[in-house]
């Protein structure tokens, strides 16, 4: 499958080379390549420069957001989701229609300090914010609940956990599905229509806590029944 | 244990029966004991009448909040989350002091209708405005994330998952942990101070919606790492 992956951080770099070791054709979108790639140091979050990443991964093309999207049958949005509205709309409505967008992202507000809040929450959700602002796309929300190392490889725990899918479309969610097993997940419980991803959002708050309880992001949610 | 369990609802009773098989001696407390063991017709979500329940369940008295709180070392708010200040008040602020409170409640909002959203989120919680509201009493908040068979008896499911525990106080901490131990409980994690019933209060849109795709309540939350 032809792909787009929005965001260059660690959960867009993550996917992305999962993708392309699972066959699919894969473009990182991302604001300005020129810029980003002409980076030599660390960002603040210690993540290597993204030129690096590309020469370990010549597989895969970095671009700007419309000409990543451009091309795609499917695009990750895989970047900040205070910026994501943004993002998208760089990609161009044009390039998004018809196609599937898997929403990675969580709408996180740092201005308060850590942990942070959520920007949208309980009432509405950033998956529907992009549902709305590019009506024409079918999106799907899923993987934003567990760390980018499991969102790629679920099978680094011993019990992999449940993942969730909520969207409007049923093929797209039978298309992100199956991408999900791909990646080796085995329970894909579909919440609903992309309302749902209020649910699934609203689950970042117990992450961010347990994640300092546990004191690793290496773990998932299971639902037992 | 001498405990109290405020709230007669479907919650409260499976709490206050369990405490009771575990051999604690329990007083169930509602704002007006003699109204309500009056009526003889089930309510509105199909209850049936607590003058039934109270026949069947003979070691147990029913009280109003305060006389159930005044005796009582452990109580557990099993109100109504939007209700859980005020009957905590009812209850009186002198029968709380250097008490365990086990908040179950959640801050549910049914004026926008069905899924409920939360009255409180995010930036504070339920379990934090009685802990403010009682600063003497000793809050835990605990099993508002599943149902109140699973609360109760967690080994009706063949994996009874994990439960949490949010509060300030170590000691109060411990004694709900112990109690979840008795329940059956085998995962609890203790996520940190009162704070981080946020946390756990924002995993409610995402159960009721596993509960609207899953068609039951019969599920729980596990952590796997």
């Amino acid at each position: 499958m032809k792909t787009a992956v929005l965001g260059t951080g660690r959960v867009g770099r993550t996917i992305a080379a999962r993708l392309a070791e699972l066959g699919h054709t894969v473009t990182i979108g991302t604001r300005d390549p020129e810029t980003t790639l002409s980076r030599t140091a660390a960002d603040a979050m210690g993540t290597p420069p993204l030129a690096a990443w590309a020469a370990d991964n010549p597989g895969i093309d970095v671009a700007r957001f419309a000409d990543a999207a451009a091309g795609a049958e499917l695009i990750v949005n895989a970047t900040n989701g205070g910026a994501s509205l943004d993002a998208l709309a760089q990609a161009g409505a044009e390039n998004l229609d018809g196609k599937v967008i898997l929403d990675i992202a969580n709408p996180l507000d740092f201005s308060h300090g850590i942990p942070p809040t959520l920007l949208v929450k309980d009432t509405d959700s950033l998956g529907e914010q992009i549902q709305r602002a590019f009506p024409a796309a079918r999106v799907v929300k899923a993987l934003n609940t567990l760390t980018a190392d499991l969102q790629a490889r679920p099978g680094l725990l011993s019990d992999p956990g449940t993942v969730f899918v909520s969207g409007n479309d049923a093929d797209a969610k039978n298309t992100v599905t199956g991408l999900l097993k791909d990646f080796g997940h085995q329970d894909v419980i579909d919440l609903g229509d992309i309302k749902t991803a209020r649910g699934v959002e609203m689950l970042l708050p117990v992450w961010l806590r347990l994640y300092s309880a546990l004191g690793t992001p290496q773990f998932n949610f299971k639902i037992v029944r």
